[in-house]
């Protein structure tokens, strides 16, 4: 049995996030249905990230297990020629078979792009959220360093199923810009469903002098939803690496 | 009566270009309908450069005259919020009632996209080709500079319908690269039907050592389309800037 590891990157306009579910076309049915026309047989993947609808990928990872005795390269190829144009394989490699692209990854990175012009470029339409407000980056980092750290993150979680580990490991919070572009990046050990959405959102108001920097740390130590800022739209977010 | 210059950018993937034709969801039709809307008086748009179905636009221009009195910046706003997400208007502004969007251009400036990666990023999908050989950028600048200056570019003209003038000025080619991403810029006086797309694909031609350099200046001077390359598909294309 070999265990082989898939580096993806996907368009997220189209679907309705990397995880199969009923009544509903999600990445990992797409890329299983083209492995399973490639290899002759069933195979499960196991992704790291379950992004939502609407949310992007240029750095997904996954792994599934399979005898077939094709190169990966092989492999590779014949994906990208099955799939459709909004999911590539960017990488693929055998791995040790004890490898789980889940539960073995040290970080997750995500990246959120906001615009900040009277207009959103028709090109990064799906990929770009437009600010209506002016936000000020020095506000929003010193908002931010709040977070970083071991935390409890009950209040940037969204519709929690009441399992999840509620403590993460922000490692990192990048608030960039090129021009009119602002660029969050969240680096964590895991995340809690919509919880980068839930920071984004939540940054956005300190970036517009809504919430004061203090005002996030009072949030957090709330464990309450209702206290942090909005949930910011799927469509700006992309996964960009898993380290493992 | 006064005279309205719009500048335009949109994604063309989901039109049939940008001339109003039967049949057909073209771009100019979905901003007249839109300005019909905001001004209550049916108006017709007269654009700069009649792009084909797929090609995109940063910098369209076109104009049109109204007798409303709504301020050029409502009217922009307004368009914004009427038009859908994959077409936009960046400015807008008042000019001489003599402007003509088409006539007055001096020069128009094109740009393609081409990836030399064994995949395309799901996100540029619509908006890059991807090339299947590896490129010699040296040997694309040099097929480019016998197409500089004016010239009978009938060898680069698809389907003339025999009426138009075939001698334009090309006034520069460049040919540029990021990483694994290349840009062929070509600025012209005007263009003939598909004559951007026959210059790429030419030009590619030359970078896999398909055409010699000289090749170029032979098929420019044969004045037969099947001497020169082929069209290079539309959705690499994008019309960046119109000059006055």
């Amino acid at each position: 049995m070999r265990n082989l590891k898939l580096t993806i990157q996907y368009d997220g306009t189209e679907y309705a996030g990397w995880q199969s579910q009923r009544n509903a076309r999600a990445i990992q049915d797409v890329i299983e249905d083209a492995l399973k026309a490639i290899l002759g047989e069933k195979v499960r993947l196991v992704g790291a990230g379950r992004t939502d609808a609407g949310v992007h990928a240029a750095g997904q990872v996954a792994n599934f297990k399979t005898t077939s005795p094709l190169d990966a390269q092989s492999i590779k190829n014949a994906l990208n020629s099955t799939l459709p144009d909004d999911i590539r394989v960017s990488r693929i490699k055998d791995v040790p078979r004890g490898f789980n692209a889940m539960l073995d990854a040290r970080s997750k990175v995500y990246r959120y792009t906001i615009v900040t012009d009277d207009i959103l470029d028709p090109l990064i339409r799906n990929y770009a959220l437009r600010a209506t407000h002016d936000l000020d980056l020095a506000l929003m980092r010193r908002a931010a360093r709040h977070l970083i750290g071991r935390h409890d993150f009950t209040s940037f979680q969204t519709k929690g199923d009441g399992k999840a580990d509620v403590v993460k490991r922000v490692k990192r919070i990048g608030v960039k810009n090129r021009g009119k572009t602002i660029y969050i990046e969240v680096e964590a050990d895991a995340f809690l469903r919509n919880m980068v959405r839930n920071i984004v959102g939540t940054l956005m108001e300190a970036g517009r002098g809504k919430f004061k920097p203090a005002d996030v740390r009072s949030a957090l130590l709330a464990r309450d939803r209702k206290v942090a800022g909005p949930t910011a739209p799927a469509k700006g977010l992309c996964l960009v690496a898993v380290n493992y």
